[in-house]
């Protein structure tokens, strides 16, 4: 009972139970056929990050995939403030949650027998970031590998939701690891152009320009929108367009987004050092200086903590 | 208790438990990205129908997605063999059983916690075959509808695994349902050919000459091998090769195949009837009796008996 | 003699002759070969709308198929008002007329003959405005189904071109009308993006921003260029881009434009409903207003008087 | 009167006429949109060549675009006999027929109006071969230019359908022949490989193995098919196989099919001259015996003889 | 010797030698495999144009390719303005230089043996323009044809690094020169769209909007550039975007940019003559005149004098 | 004088002279452009490799690049024989050449200037085979790494003529070399099928049957020939077809053919190990056998006295 105190909630379908019960049937669709979407944020200094914007971002994944989740984003978003707040006090004092919800189509009946449940299959859950094992890509940078898979086209299953079919980049981040476990994957789309890595997007800076590719053919992360826009509210041209790997083998910094880096830069593309190897780069590091003062807290010398522990 | 007896049992990490029980941990990496792949055969008068050839194709999966079920093949097929025969007093005097096995990479740990158990998560399975519901596509004939959205290419994600990730099969589904919820969808691959449905492969007959899509592009379905071998028996010509949509909409007979269904006849493509609208014509109905043969089960009779109940 | 008073005329090869009597050869090469052009404006309570813009637009097509229609674009312009104009007394009070030109390449001779006449086939013709079978359109809006057939690339033939050569979008009509011929198709390009229709273009609206497909891919519709410039006039955000399935899933409303139909709303795509389903959404009616107001005539009214009626 | 003895006759719509009045409305589908089908065959020596396999292949066409010709196979050939002997007295004592059948959709209706006919436009007709203009290419060879312009790939219009739908190919033939009227035009397909001129097939041939286009990228010509099955007969090696630019240059020799030419050497491919420029080479040689012996009549020695005149 | 006094010099690895001792190991990359890269810039009235933007250039061709030419950008314009100032006195008074950069990856030794050299191979050398033999594209226009092989795809290698790989453009100018050795090749890109010549950009002209193709397709051109940005400085609208054949067929005026043609008009594409065939047109003559201020040095009159002599 | 005899000699446009004598103007096309092709067959125990096939590719290359070597096949074969027999007693014991020919199509002239020399620079010449550096591969097996960069179509340039343009394949192999040296890069084609590495071919064995990539997207390798014509002489199913990363992570046993290896087994793909790691496998090892049979010479053996010394 008391080691239950101790441990982590979350809601599943209608209540709010320890984490250790919020298990799914077998023949709950999002197991037999990643037939759920999700959607995933964090929280700076326990404070909920743009919570709005993924839960507008997960009820268009709800849309495209054609599922009801049975609750109303605003009570979707209360639910999400609930079980954030429930788990609040498990929290170390330098550290920060992802805040993630999950809706699957639900439970299939085996043929001639009634189903388990009706209706969407409804989680909401938390987890502490990985600020240890990722704080040394804010000294080194990135070394980012460019697999042979490419990423999934939107005529077959759009980027733009985030689902639970990720076998796509779990098969290129294989690839791109052959030799070392810590390189992060970034996919080329079906035309060769920078796609994504697993919940990274790319950003490359040459001449001052900044671009990312468009986002028809990635998740338009909520990250990668912030960068957008803290990159033009400090005065650079920013350009949602194609690129490709001479761009990244000529730029002269790369960085990437994600929700638990935020902005991180990139060491090497494919072998490549980025411009002169100078971690972060001069842009990069306005762009993380105004990240951190967007998000009043400062995320890289909280990673950075990590290492000298 | 008592009404636990009348509960199907399932293998579950180790254990043979009732199905209720089986239930993953929504960290478990199949919820959370499909990241999982099945197999799933089926049984012809309680005997069950090419295990090995499954089973096998099972193991081909697992590679493909770098997957160790921690157990080999043979110990597999026995796990299988033991579900099946212990849920048999359960089947109706006139029913048949799908038997599949499910191994997703096992559950992630929260950040900085241990794993809930190493290894990748193993489900055997069965549950019995929809017979009543898809008795009457072998009175009237399936129609086929072609989606826009096309088959997720190779260069992304093969189809020759069998993966928990369907949401593009899910969404060509939904697309071709609009107007009738009894179609059957058929997805293009990317280069405009005739690909498969969700658990179906296609067959084309042009002046006695029998097409199917090359193995490549879709799974190579153990019914879609048991129409071909069949075929060659009984002194076909049997192509391997890509169809298009002018081939569907000039063809003497279409059928599908699928482990539910074997063989069954199509009626229509995109409303085009196929040829004088007989089902089946007489190629699909020369294969139809050496299937019924081969099994040693009139698996027609035993649908065609549900229309009348 | 007197039932000629009652047929309408049109242009043909030089002259001004009824209807009945504009027949081509089945040697002309517009017949053969659909190696011919065309285009098509409308009027709105009597007044043609844009002739000149349908004039120059007729001419890129004539060079893109290098044929010389033997005069020049004021000259087709002047016949195409005198056709017109002798038509215009056998106008219903509430009707408006489709006011079309087409130029074929001209009449084959068989081998070793002399040619029936040499040069183009030049017609010109008009004819009164489906009003009442579209009216429903407006109160329901358009039902819009993705056929799997594509829209034919540019490197094989340019959609900018209006031609004779349509059977592309015809098989895309025939597969998208399987069940319901109230439907309307919208084709994808080779690339999956969304396309056009027969005579249609589509108009995806998320977050206030309007979208349609880039012009290398349609027809540049005048009344798509109309909606463009009224809905800049309006302040909206308008991109010319590439849109997909997914764009036109998780919209807020689409609206297609033709030159009968000027905008109509559209209902769903592929069964999906389109956001909340309300008939036209705010900014198509701003859109619908501006129009109305730009060609001062209330085609809406008139289309739905015909529903009483 | 007596002129009229003199013309050749046609079958249009239920009855056999003077060429002269086979004249199609302007609103006849075939004329609007190319919405129709054609199939053409040859007499040689006044006897007509595979007459069946035309009609068959037709009747494919016509499935395609789901147009119902109103009348049977059985039907159409008895018609296109019978037009054929209606002519051919008519015919030089050394010339030869092409005898074409045209099936379009038929006449739309303006709206509110209605149709003059109902059902499909059906034209039978003849016309002699072009012997003379065409005898130099059996003395010299065929200039082959493949122009930038790539034919309509199968998943926007079949090539299989033999239609009124050929700008694509006009645009191309427009292009290759920039320098030299006298040129052949053989487009690419969208992938890159060989595929068809307008009614002309190609045939690579290197070590004695004779390639040509598949199936799926061309029309089947039955002269194309002529040739496979007399290529077989005559003990060479025959595949019908993906064939590029690369194979076109290194080629020992090439040769064309159509139905008036049914195999004609090719001396260059985009100026560079096939092998040793000796017309025709060895294999080609061999094709050419044989196909005067299949139709009994030397095609070869009719055309040359032109030459002479 | 004193003939030597008459003969160019170049830098080569390290010393400025006589042209004739410029010459590399048959085991130099740069033969073997066209593993090296180059620039190119000219000289107007003397004065070297834009060296820094070809120097730019030419080391991010350098770092795409990976070789490091052992010296600074500094050093490698220092040099190149000291071999151009070391041949200017062998340079006829209305004439002009190329002046160019290579970098090879160097000489690899044969196996068991030590590298004749370490590191790369440089050479920077200059030669005269070509005045004479391209004096007539400026009264005449240019004449392109687009021949069937299409540039190679920057997936496979970008075409924005100017490498010493040129078969792809050579085989494609042999194919368009097929029947005039005059005429200047441009390729379309994989997709279909104008892509480039040999060392030439193109531009096409509608409606007083300048296009070209996007930079990711083409060797950015600094002529390119220059066109642009004294395009945008007269106040027209330029756009870097996908063109077509379609655009080119319908051009009002179309250009070509070079090094040494720096604006030159086009006549016809693929035998399709531009606009009413007045050489330049309006839009084209106020870039020249723009082109020709800007680098104060008349020379459209300086090719036309040529014409005369 | 002395040291000169102890220097490998070289056909080099008409002459045999020293290697080191054998160097091209800067200004040869082969430099400039690498408008260039070569062969290169390989001794065994001194008995030079089916030269006869080597040269006959050659002349393949030749004309599909349209240059003319200035001297027949003959003339080719018997200076390649003269050229190894002069260089044969500076050959080791236990060692073996490669024997090759490059031609280019010649120096261009700078503008002006008449050209140094008419015609093809044509060289012969060999060097020892790198036996030691190789050996390990046929004790450990060749760790495979597929890079993100795609061979180059043959749309654009033909991988089948062996061509002095490899900048494709390098890139390709920089970015497989990223983290180990050793790697061999086998790039895909632009449909994501398996294409080859520099001067090697891939094949894929899976149920005793053994695959390898169609000829159209590789060079056509001798070794790779010779490897088919000994699979099906020993009895194997061999065939050419697509084969993409599926099939490579699957295998049973995969091997690559080149000159220097013959046959040599792969260990892993991407890290994925192939089968049970065992090397050779017992398909490559029968094949491996019918090699040293086929050739008369124990290259195995000659390979792994190498790592003993």
């Amino acid at each position: 009972m008391s080691n239950l105190s101790n441990q982590r909630v979350a809601y599943f379908n209608g209540q709010i139970v320890p984490e250790s019960e919020v298990r799914v049937s077998f023949r709950d669709r999002g197991f037999k056929y990643g037939d759920a979407v999700f959607d995933m944020t964090r929280t700076f200094n326990k404070r909920v990050f743009k919570l709005k914007e993924h839960i507008d971002r997960f009820y268009s994944s709800l849309r495209y995939v054609r599922i009801d989740p049975g609750m109303s984003p605003a009570e979707m978003t209360r639910l999400s403030e609930e079980v954030l707040e429930r788990n609040m006090h498990l929290l170390g004092g330098d550290d920060d949650y992802w805040l993630g919800q999950r809706v699957s189509r639900g439970v299939d009946a085996a043929p001639g027998e009634t189903r388990e449940r009706e209706g969407a299959t409804v989680i909401i859950e938390c987890s502490p970031l990985p600020l240890k094992s990722r704080a040394r890509f804010y000294r080194d940078g990135i070394d980012v590998v460019v697999p042979p898979t490419r990423r999934t086209p939107p005529e077959a299953l759009s980027p733009r939701a985030k689902t639970h079919n990720y076998l796509n980049m779990i098969i290129g981040e294989m690839e791109a690891k052959t030799d070392d476990p810590d390189v992060w994957a970034v996919l080329l789309d079906t035309s060769g152009n920078l796609a994504e890595g697993i919940g990274s997007n790319i950003f490359v800076i040459k001449d001052n320009v900044i671009r990312t590719p468009r986002a028809k053919f990635v998740l338009p992360g909520i990250s990668r929108q912030t960068a957008i826009d803290l990159a033009r509210q400090e005065g650079f041209v920013l350009e949602e367009t194609d690129i490709d790997l001479f761009d990244a083998y000529v730029a002269d910094e790369i960085f990437l987004t994600s929700t638990s880096l935020c902005i991180c830069p990139v060491r090497s593309v494919n072998g490549a050092v980025v411009a002169d190897g100078v971690m972060p780069g001069p842009v990069t590091k306005r762009l993380l200086d105004a990240y951190v003062r967007f998000v009043d807290h400062d995320f890289v010398a909280q990673y950075l903590r990590r290492l000298a522990a």
